[in-house]
């Protein structure tokens, strides 16, 4: 690494200085080639009580342009995080590439503090387990360097350093009762600590663990582990081939879309607008009981165009209170949105507890228009399957309620409702080339549809099918399935 | 209104009925031309609890595109909110152009909730009163339209109502006690209701006060609002025409920059070191006390290319723990903060109590670059002084420690840097085509620098000058000034 045969004759300690201006200058270069790549990378900082993480990260950011990073402070657990799903604080806070993010403590620490909490949810850190190891694998696959380090020191080290803290009125607010805790039984969560450890060390995705009783020895060590693990990743990008793995989520069996009958699907004018009223009334009051029980709701419309998704959305709507619900119209991904995993759009806008999310158009994107169109690689929406079937799992592991509908018609519905659009000045605009264009390719488009629907239609988030050439049976049958939904988890 | 005579003769219902669909369309409409015109759209929905605000904003949106509204429900206090200065949660929530956004009660709500409490801090509803009139002024004059409703039940009306929900277990958690409160108290609660709409009532920002006691003549009203308010605004734009209001804030004497010598202002490289040392650990023990106290510190660098800041940053940023500190590098705004209010991308970057936020470049940008620029009207950045000011003010009103950079160097050093950085290889990149540009432009930039000063120097939040030339005189000069500031804020 650069060392001239003069170092050796030198003292350790001016060994060490010389290294670690060395390593200093080197991840400064690093950063700049990782801007230049477009490399993401994650720096999950997790470690004991007092164990430095703060000095330690603070150290690093020093060599490297503000432009270029942010640290993310996850240890305090906020309102809105007991709100969200397990992984929603950490996922919404990963890097755009070419940029780095440190975490000062993250999804480790909090499934450590799960299992030694015993809560009585006994299944939660086995949940939470396999999220955090679906999300590890998901975001090197689509291209994250993730860095994992445990800072260790003994438990002496850490009784020492508390003592200093608490000494000091200035600093003693930094040791707060659980730091006390740890200390206290920590035999106990070194114990859990390793077992987390070795559960979460992948191949992909390994632990670096840096002892880090002297702190400059520990700069050292993190600044070798952010400079290799660097240089690794830029060497073999954008080589990385990982094998496809198999879905092993049980799956409900569903029709193909030819074999769907449309025409037998209608309702009559007075029928509808009965059904309608009584059924908005009904979804009215169980909005009031979902938001009283806190329970989350997702609804997914993915559909052919001009399938009527938009009037089907404002029939659901209508009925609910403004503040506990948000359409999101999801069209092409911004900035900051293409600039990291395909998911990320999608976090950023579920729901709190008790409120609904409703999406017109989906994550389903990354199967449909961006396989087809070729925005991403065969192999990332091959791998998309499971990673949509793990996000969703993760959704229903937290205890939403996830209703996803396809919006069907058939060709000769789509061109009438096009051409009626086209020539209706009112209606114009919500008519494209790229509609036209779309419509060229729907051969194709139900390839991908049939793939997508058999392929992610799990026991836990089935797809409905709604037979929309008469909008208005579609209507009233989306009402009725996200009412039934919505009783079962109330339980009704 | 479109209205034919044979309406006159149908029942006052169905000519309700009649009025409502026509109103209904017109938004509709409306919300298309608004989009066009690129017209930015805020309705405060403010009225005594139980008078129907979330069902009438729940029937406005009906009538619009879920890609051009959001709604924001403000009326629960959150923990994050009570980190951040008064009028936080309301900017942070103001639409983008040709948008619209619902808030479900806001700042009105908010300041007559202060009166009521009768804090022991007397003088908190009176900052805040001025924050709201300067906010609402702002908006207007950056282009948004601004419309205020009160929503308007008599106490009896509200008995009834909170009686029904209380009735049944799966309303009865929508009535809290603060709004039995209200009940309790609705004389006093009236009175100051009164005075705060007496006193928030403006030409260019006037309350409409709706009759709530019939849902179905509250609607009405509300849209007819709406769609009045619309029409003039797209009717009246872009010519709006304010005059600039008079600067009454008290500033403090600042020399011309021509007038500022820099020469004689150097320190030796052993003496550079020997108090960089001691005055990082000095402000380091500051932060740890700052973060206990909860005062929130923003700082502001602006200065001349190559003048030193980046440099500068660090050497400050070097001795802060990275959880309690961001540096903020400010570059063109993107579009979600291009097409909003100009302080919309500085309040989403404001710290938290207890954090400190360093801008590299700032607010200031509106009244250099985007003056000289023509980035922004005349008016525009005429006005932006006292905006700045008021924006200011209210940071410091806050309780924050405000502290303003001007780093200054003179064209001759800044051509050697520019010149060391071209022949340079590693520091090629912070050179550009635009820093050459912006050099031809020093005489201009000099007198827009001075205007600033001048205008901005205010005694809340005064400016510092960094004299660069020797860049470790600055940076010594600059911890120097952070400390002797946050000692003062700390009443040591």
């Amino acid at each position: 690494m650069g060392k001239t045969k003069d170092t050796n004759t030198l003292s350790p300690e001016k060994q060490r200085k010389l290294r670690l201006r060395e390593e200093r200058i080197r991840l400064m270069e690093y950063q700049n080639r990782a801007a230049e790549a477009k490399l993401p990378v994650l720096v999950l900082v997790e470690g004991w009580a007092a164990s430095g993480k703060g000095s330690l990260i603070g150290k690093a950011i020093q060599q490297l342009d503000p432009r270029f990073y942010r640290v993310a402070s996850l240890e305090a657990v906020r309102e809105e995080d007991r709100r969200k799903p397990f992984l929603w604080r950490y996922f919404t806070e990963i890097p755009e590439n070419g940029k780095f993010v440190f975490m000062d403590s993250g999804w480790f620490t909090n499934l450590a503090q799960e299992i030694l909490d015993k809560k009585t949810d006994r299944d939660l850190p086995e949940k939470h387990l396999n999220s955090i190891l679906s999300f590890e694998r998901q975001l090197v696959d689509n291209g994250y360097l993730l860095i994992k380090c445990f800072l260790n020191i003994t438990r002496e080290e850490q009784t020492r350093r508390q003592k200093a803290l608490l000494s000091d009125p200035d600093t003693a607010w930094r040791v707060s009762v659980s730091d006390l805790e740890q200390n206290h039984r920590y035999r106990e969560y070194q114990e859990v600590f390793n077992s987390c450890i070795a559960r979460t060390d992948k191949s992909y995705a390994p632990w670096h663990i840096i002892d880090s009783s002297s702190k400059k020895d520990a700069e050292l060590a993190f600044l070798e582990i952010l400079n290799t693990e660097i240089q690794k990743a830029l060497d073999q990008r954008p080589g990385t081939d990982t094998p496809l793995l198999k879905d092993e989520f049980p799956k409900l069996e569903l029709p193909l879309l030819s074999d769907i009958p449309l025409d037998t699907c209608s309702v009559t004018n007075e029928d509808y607008r009965s059904q309608l009223k009584k059924l908005q009334k009904e979804l009215r009051s169980l909005h009031n009981r979902l938001y009283r029980k806190g329970i989350p709701v997702v609804i997914a419309y993915e559909g052919w165009d001009a399938a009527g998704k938009g009037g089907n959305i404002k029939r659901l709507s209508a009925c609910l209170d403004p503040r506990g619900y948000t359409v999101h119209p999801i069209a092409s991904p911004l900035p900051p949105e293409k600039n990291r995993h395909y998911l990320w759009r999608f976090y950023t806008r579920l729901p709190r507890t008790g409120h609904i999310a409703i999406f017109d158009r989906t994550w389903y994107g990354r199967v449909m228009v961006e396989r087809l169109e070729g925005f991403c690689s065969e192999k990332d929406w091959q791998r998309a399957y499971l990673e949509i079937n793990e996000f969703e799992r993760d959704l229903t592991d937290w205890g939403a309620v996830v209703i996803k509908f396809w919006v069907q018609i058939d060709k000769d519905t789509q061109l009438r409702r096009f051409q009626d659009r086209q020539n209706t000045p009112e209606k114009q605009w919500k008519i494209t080339d790229e509609d036209w264009r779309n419509r060229e390719k729907w051969d194709l488009y139900e390839v991908a549809v049939n793939d997508m629907l058999q392929k992610t239609n799990t026991a836990a988030a089935p797809w409905h099918i709604l037979e929309s050439v008469d909008k208005q049976y579609a209507r009233i049958k989306a009402l009725k399935i996200v009412i039934a939904e919505l009783k079962k988890a109330l339980h009704d």
